[in-house]
């Protein structure tokens, strides 16, 4: 870090700043050491005022729009950076997963302002609403990207709790807002930063990670369809036990996958309901969640086709019928290899030989605006590659040097395209 | 059904009354063809209100216990026989499931005092209390046998609801009451009729099944601990998932009790759930509950060990750590002989070569009653064998027939016993 507190760096990040700001946005559903920030819960709502107010401060022209999106513009430049990250959280999540990004984006609207020699360089700094996928995958961004249309907004439901999006729009205070969309001619490129999530850096003690590609992700239904009866009175002979046809199928995926698998293909089955799921009743209905991602359009291809192939088996097979439906499927997203190469340049002055590039094995907003714009994202490392759980966490000093490296690549960025 | 209606039957059991009755009962809770009427919703006190009006009405001194209890007292008789079942449904499930027997019973006392060549034959109806498991299985009969402490009832909680046994009492507006207690002095002992739910009547053409024994019911929680994370960040080699260990162990369970399992054992994995079940997380908990059930205490033990063993396994193999806690185990029970003999003869009188002898695959009160005084029970077939299901239903001759072949018995264990 001898770098860091030198004259020459501008825009100059404060890093104690950074770490206050993501400190007070986790007391927004602060969960033991993590957050518990669904989208549109009360605190998520509360979280982007705060945030918005943030924005305002830095001398951003900062609205909430139509989905929740947070986004401030810095109307003194003209052609600009679109920065930031999503707000909400994991059930249960980290503290740093979405707001690393957000708060990095708010802490450079700062320092770039605060920095006369930046004059004419600004950003937009941006909140983006439901990364999570509470209601629909990545619906600020998508919305922002005119990838999200009103009548997939009608018939969208909470995952979890069941309740309509325009219910939860309506009470957020959000719904009659209008929502807002890209302008391509305004922006030179979107740029995120967020933690790594995984374990490549940590495992490798390297402390920047410049991404270059951001995998697809394919995601089904697979329903199972039995008789619902008696747990002692129907004998094994005439059962058409559909928990009993979800756990063959979910063991032949699990032993079939890792033969046709890339080095870096993963598959989950992260969700599972029998139905009625009493101890004493055999279960009429199953249902899985199948996903699995990879960089590579081939390799997913291929995955679904054995998946389709195992389930069309289970199906002829017996005595439940089995059905599959393709729940989501994005697909893998090349970041922008300029923006690769500035991110890169700022990694190796900031922390010589400490970074590396490799893919994201996680969906990022970067990969919906890639769509509209040059898209870039860094990773900074997060410890024993912890997620998704309340004990993710990252070093302060990673935390500290990844906001220097992440303004230093903005800066370049911007001049560059002057 | 030659037999009904002629001079020489007593008690006249009247088939009008017991299936308008049965049609009454279904109203409360009333779901498409069946009914949902869990233990201490306000459909199960309503109709446990009702039913005791219906008992007063027969003559019968009657009062709702301290859990739930109908029970109505016949005063003129001296030693009686206690008949009834349970009034509370499976969530959602069928119509007659319990209710026949309460029905029976009503219909019986109302016989008995009609017919006076019955005076001085007397029967204690009852209407046990959630014998289906939403708070606790046969927290009814147990209580009236003496067999369920208070400790107990300090400490259960609704099966889906999570409310407190004691707070579902207060609600319900028996807390407080006395639980009436079992004095075996009083009793000749105790018959009930029920629907046979499997299909073993309905597929072989009979009439009346004469239940031998009443099966053991064994039950575990398996709980699977890995370590929950990031879908896409964690590759698979370095993952714990407890869904995965559940689907391994569970298909190892399915394909190894069909070679040690007796003719008549059945095995159920009723329940599963994974912890936090959203699609991109892997599952950091995950649980199911496993059942079997057979008329013989041996192999019980057998189905036992070999789960115990399995579970030892996959525990030892990892990466997960696998847990095994049993939640209840009911002995097989014997009916008695000679109401066994009784209800045979009663069935040839009214349906000659058209009946058996068969064990009971379900728990009933009956095994539970068994414990304090001789026990016999009578099956009726179920359509299609199916049941724990709204669409359980059986045919209105069988439930008429049932009725009298119930009386019948009954009359024959009174007067043998004077």
């Amino acid at each position: 870090m001898a770098a860091l507190g030198t004259e020459e760096i501008m825009p100059k990040m404060n890093g104690d700043r950074v770490i206050a700001d993501l400190k007070r946005l986790a007391e927004f559903g602060r969960y033991k050491t993590g957050v518990h920030r669904p989208t549109y819960s009360l605190a998520d709502i509360e979280s982007r005022h705060w945030l918005a107010d943030k924005f305002r401060e830095a001398g951003l022209d900062t609205a909430i729009d139509g989905i929740g999106n947070v986004i401030g513009r810095d109307l003194r430049a003209q052609r600009r950076l679109l920065a930031g990250s999503h707000s909400e959280t994991q059930p249960y999540g980290g503290w740093l997963d979405g707001s690393l990004g957000v708060i990095y984006a708010l802490e450079l609207a700062r320092a770039l302002a605060e920095d006369r020699d930046c004059a004419g360089l600004g950003i937009d700094a941006v909140a983006w609403a439901d990364e999570e996928g509470h209601y629909g995958n990545f619906l600020g961004s998508r919305s922002f990207a005119e990838m999200l249309p009103e009548e997939e907004i009608d018939c969208t439901r909470g995952r979890d709790n069941g309740v309509p999006l325009r219910e939860a729009l309506g009470q957020s205070g959000f719904a009659g807002r209008p929502r807002e969309r890209v302008d391509p001619a305004r922006y030179i490129g979107y740029l995120e930063a967020h933690i790594e999530q995984g374990d490549t850096l940590d495992g490798s003690g390297l402390r920047i990670g410049v991404v270059e590609t951001i995998v697809g992700i394919w995601n089904y239904r697979v329903v199972l369809i039995g008789e619902q009866n008696h747990a002692g009175t129907t004998r094994m002979v005439r059962r058409r036990d559909a928990g009993v046809a979800m756990v063959r199928l979910a063991k032949r995926i699990h032993d079939r996958f890792p033969e046709i698998a890339g080095p870096r293909t993963v598959w989950t089955i992260g969700r599972m309901l029998l139905e009625p799921n009493a101890p004493s009743v055999i279960p009429g209905r199953a249902e899985m969640l199948v996903q699995f991602r990879d960089a590579e359009l081939d390799r997913l291809a291929v995955l679904e086709r054995e998946l389709r192939g195992l389930v069309d088996q289970a199906d002829c097979a017996g005595p439940c019928r089995v059905e599959i439906e393709t729940v989501a499927r994005t697909e893998p997203r090349a970041m922008d290899p300029g923006f690769q190469t500035q991110i890169e340049a700022a990694a190796e002055r900031h922390a010589p030989e400490m970074h590396m590039r490799l893919p994201s094995a996680a969906g990022h907003d970067a990969a919906v605006l890639s769509y509209r714009m040059p898209a870039g994202m860094m990773f900074i490392p997060s410890v024993g590659g912890i997620s998704h759980h309340w004990s993710e966490d990252s070093k302060q000093e990673d935390i500290v040097l990844g906001a220097q490296v992440f303004a230093d690549a903005a800066e370049a960025i911007l001049r560059a395209a002057r």
